[in-house]
């Protein structure tokens, strides 16, 4: 069955699309930690990100690191973290996470966000994403 | 002032090393959240891991790429996770964590090792380190 991703990369499931190429697709986490923590995946589904082939793994990468200077250029934050679980939804994603305190990385305390809020946080790092 | 890794990358602190190449440098974390928790850094030192050279930083994923599947290979868990924080340490480093539950990803429930302990799990990553 395909995975909750795979759904999202085939428009069947709505996201808040923050960034996409060709490979790979970056949208909003609606469980979010924090406000602008958000999910890059690779189109193709693959369960491990280290099972992933070497050019798939180096371009998700690659695009992560675009994606996450684009977070940093509109939400204001320490820093953008990284996490890679994966134990929930078999299909590799990058976590980019907008960092205030260690509490962010934790995935413990989430955050609520109207539709609305959602909708211009995604279009701000859009606005800001260099491919 | 120098950061506690430039200080084990010159040989002034001591570390469990793991692998190695002319740009970066790999070594058991000494508070691990599992057992085999390596940090994988960049020799040259930069706080924030989006603020690496786009070389750099690329390199340093693909090298803790070739980490993450040694870990694999030696030490029994459901998957390599990986994290970026940084809030503590001013110097890039990406944390491979051997996950058996979504606690090891917490950075909250510590793992104590003997330095027999810490040896052994150095070697055995290090002996299946593919550079």
């Amino acid at each position: 069955m395909a995975s909750i991703f795979t759904k999202i990369v085939n428009g069947e499931i709505p996201c808040y699309k923050v960034a996409e190429t060709s490979e790979f697709l970056a949208f909003l986490d609606i469980n979010p930690n924090s406000k602008g923590h958000t999910l890059c995946i690779p189109k193709k589904e693959v369960d491990k990100i280290f099972d992933l082939d070497e050019a798939t793994y180096n371009g998700l990468m690659s695009f992560s690191r675009k994606v996450a200077l684009a977070i940093e250029k509109v939400m204001p934050c320490e820093r953008v973290g990284v996490s890679v679980i994966g134990l929930e939804v078999p299909h590799a994603h990058v976590h980019l996470i907008p960092l205030h305190s260690m509490e962010d990385a934790r995935f413990i305390k989430k955050t609520s966000l109207t539709s609305e809020e959602f909708q211009e946080i995604a279009k701000s790092i859009q606005d800001n994403f260099l491919a």
